[in-house]
């Protein structure tokens, strides 16, 4: 188990789903910054679940109580600790998940591992839930890289079959970021919002749920951060990208799609603008030999659907090993996309934070 | 720059494509493993270059020459440094690129980065000649994991249009890893090699060069390797192979495309099966909450294609900070996915080992 | 700012002494074990003052309130999160020292290092309250260090010129241990004690104070923990000794006396004994080439006398720049030795575990 | 075994004293520093042995060799590879050290660590001529350093019952610090240089060794560096320095001496000096709170006497499990201290430049 990210600035996040509370310590940020409360409310507020039909219907109580770190609203330099109380767990609903695994879950080799030790209610230390602390982590990063122009985004590029617009790789105004970040439901097309929300709701009518992609940028980055051979932008980044829940793949500007192109519309060349040197495309997503490019680092996840779903499911019994059939109850997510695109900018923003110190 | 990675094996890569030699330091290692070196020998005889036309017509010499960590064939337990020289280096053909940049290369962030002084002949620390050590170290650690009945092996999945059969990701067996091993040009679909064969030469005559995808898999692991939140599997595997120059995405098991999969259609269910627990299907990928789950380990990888191209590029000098048009000579791969496919082997090798010690 | 240390069990120490709370996150612990909660109350007893005239007449509430991690009273594998209330702070008694820096104390660097930001009451993060969740911490790793047969007593080995009798470093029996962890005032003569308190007390009613060494051993250690070069036995535990407040020296075995010893006198020959190696002699304190060597290990530390003293000292102001008389208020130890003993067993267990892991 | 320290500068030390070659990588240097040879040379020369009687007759071979992140003469940025190649080795002195340990030395836990598997001859990887690379590293971390205005410099405190002058904690000049470092025999008091010698050759006619202290400062340091509560200065130094065999004790400031002082002694008062804040004393050794404090950072070292003696010693055989007699042949140093001088200085600058990259 380790729960600890970074090399300058260290996140070690801890809780489980339904014990006392969950929470972070961030060490190693700088003393002296006056932190802006509004925001990391907001990016609480994106991340918590109950506000509409797409997301479950738990009302989550995601208020952080800072015990340490900060002395009148401005860090001290010391470790920063945060708890979130957990205050609306309804641990009844697990009952029967003990001994069955469910499947697409931690659950059974979390059993093997733990030795059937782990809190496995609500996914325990594994839930989603855990993210909240990441949000807000990010939400400090955020506010330290923007002081220092970098603005990150992101937006949902796709829920099933139906597709958002893609970045304009080498085009991202910091408006837009800042129109998606007000968005709950984050897309570049705003049409595609209603198709989206329709394949989501289809879901979670039949007990089903539903997986989907997002789409991150970071603009504003000096060149030549990070390094080859091992801390490169793109090991750091997926890094920590694969610690959140359900992300299962990573891929930088074209990513998958280069495997058809070729070298000749891979790269991107150069040009003099406005004195300055500076890409013409951004095919590799503002990353070249791992440092950034000068362009925007431009990046997609994809999540896959929840794993809860309410349709049974065919499982076994750890403790007969005789094999058994699960109807996994529970409030839950019918796609976790919506709710994890702060996440995604959290996780962005405290990378680039670390790499930066 | 950290060419440094892992955490109770660590290897440190070293060497420069045109210096006098490139090498690497493998620290913790056990006592008292007998070196297979024909083993060693034939891991790196499939990333040689100069095979055949679908790879550069350099010869380099890749003997590797062990400096210490070995007494009569078997280790000490002390680290481990190999060297291998550079012998057929034709720097020349780099004089004009000092001042104007490569597209698609580390090149211009890393004139930034190290003020000019990074070593651009062929591609210096960058290239992918230093894939030739860890190739090295890779066979090392598949032995010591062959020793434990885990077995690795990867095929091409795609170049161009042309797609492989994939994996059956819930039973792969022994036999067809070893296959795969022995083949230079490796395919499940033997008729599918020459297609992208075909691709590839018309790429090369074209002074063009294309990507493509490799798939790997790791059979006999037990259950419960790697640990959320930042620890999980994929948080490893993707933080190593994101070194491997050129690769710029990373995914498990169906990876992208759990977008468009319903949870029913993503999960895998248990049963049992010969009194033991088992997945019935694998569309995770052999990882369920970042940690083994006893199925087979199952990623993809995307590799753009090759930089170095012959057609001419847009550019610009550095130096006199003007436009500038650049065609690259010397002598390139037209795809390097055929060689990388040991190299994603050697890592996934290392990063297992690691994370089992 | 780094409060974070461990390779596979990462403790991560948060807090002021004068904030909301202070507490730590354990990450790595195994799942399973069933906490004795009597053991690390009686450790946290161990370290709390108020207990006599030798130590600060502050009550401190020491309680341990954990958030996540246990269940039922046993591990689930999580990262531990547990807090410290802080209930009796007088901070008032602070005021004058924001822009005076106390001689001896962190002060000065951290207002340089901190922009002033830092919080100086109690010393803030910097305070020795701070060893109060590494007791905590270290109370769970030394109950699993006992379920191996491993066991860690310290004494006060010396106060200002009074000299215990010191360890005989290779015949440590358990029962010694014990008696020493069950004394507030650990002393192996039990004559030398009152000397030691008479000491302190005419520190304290001078205002001054006094330092002083503890002398600790962990028995039943298997051969070969620890590698060089810099993965010593004698590395980690001075890294991590070294971050206790006030220590200032760590020595193995006879340390600064192997000065003056020839080879003939500090090489520690072999016997077999009862069919097994052993060692005639420890001088090297258990530990040789950076390995255990089955003999006990045995360091010292020292203390410097408590830098809070309300003699009047010299200092300056760091607003308006001239030179100031500080006199230093409140309540302080005039000897943190004896308290210290429990913080010293708790780092020697916390780096034992982590190593042993 | 990790014989890899440092997070920004990375250094992997490797080699077997009677293997093929000795070295090092350093990796996380910055590009552009050109490196002067002389220099390192200089420092190579002073850590070499057979220069008199003080140390082994034995001539090594001590010319480093480069392999990598060099370009003429300049650092490219890239990882710096050098290699020591290993010339003058009686292996044949060794025969019998196979399966009886040395008193003093590693062989004992090395054997059980590495299953008898390790290179004993010449101790191997545990060599004192690993030291080696690491005065190779230091010379361009010193050089570095030494652009930065930051001076580092050490003497021979104490031979056998013969004490030098100590440095004036708080008045270090950069010309004394020169002066030493162009002394093969470094002591403050030049009478005390004769003294020391003749305990040596004592020891040496005996077939004996001797121990000593080194003290070692560093000055024109910021304020600041380093951090509590596990990063401090102390710890980051003495992780380094118990790297070095035969290190058995660190102290800073009046270390062990500490014991005995009252907090009115031990306290250093501030005083403006030239309108800047500046310790009146300085027994802190330059660091307070685990950061540095202005004052010159001023520590030592105590090295054990050479475990290589030729007077019979008590040991086991391995094999057949009987008690033993050893005589140790071979040209081992009467005294390790002096050619331990320019190690400790290394050690200090590698530290110091890793802290503040």
């Amino acid at each position: 188990m380790s729960s600890v990210i970074g090399n300058k600035i260290k996140l070690s996040v801890f809780g489980e789903s339904h014990g006392e509370a969950i929470g972070c310590v961030i060490d190693g940020l700088p003393g002296g910054i006056k932190l802006d409360f509004d925001k990391i409310d907001k990016e609480m507020a994106r991340r918590a679940p109950g506000k509409d039909k797409t997301a479950t219907a738990r009302k989550e109580s995601d208020t952080p109580h800072i015990l340490s770190g900060v002395l009148n609203g401005v860090t001290t330099g010391a470790p920063l600790a945060m708890t979130i109380e957990n205050t609306n767990t309804k641990s009844g609903d697990y009952g029967n998940l003990m001994a069955v695994p469910r499947p697409g879950h931690s659950d059974y080799p979390a059993y093997v591992k733990y030795g059937g030790n782990n809190d496995i209610r609500g996914g325990g230390h594994f839930s989603g839930r855990l993210t909240a602390p990441i949000v807000f982590a990010g939400a400090i990063a955020k506010q330290i890289l923007e002081e220092k122009g970098i603005k990150i985004g992101a937006h949902i590029s796709r829920i099933g079959g139906v597709c958002d617009k893609n970045f304009d790789k080498n085009d991202i105004s910091p408006e837009l970021l800042d129109v998606l970040s007000n968005d709950a439901f984050a897309t570049i097309s705003a049409e595609k919002e209603l198709e989206m929300r329709t394949v989501i709701e289809n879901a979670r009518l039949q007990g089903n749920s539903v997986g989907g992609i997002i789409e991150c940028a970071a603009i504003g980055l000096p060149v030549g951060i990070g390094a080859n051979i091992f801390d490169t932008v793109e090991s750091r980044f997926s890094a920590a990208l694969f610690g959140v829940p359900a992300v299962k793949g990573v891929q930088f500007g074209e990513g998958f799609g280069f495997a058809e192109m070729l070298g000749s519309e891979a790269n991107d060349g150069y040009e003099i603008k406005d004195g300055q040197v500076s890409l013409i495309t951004n095919h590799n997503g503002g990353v070249l030999g791992g440092m950034t490019s000068g362009a925007p680092i431009v990046f997609s996840v994809v999540l896959k659907p929840t794993p809860s779903i309410s349709t049974p499911q065919k499982s076994v019994n750890l403790q007969t090993m005789e094999n058994e059939t699960l109807v996994v109850n529970g409030r839950h997510d019918p796609c976790v996309v919506p709710r994890a695109v702060p996440v995604i900018e959290a996780i962005t923003a405290l990378v680039l934070l670390d790499m930066m110190m």
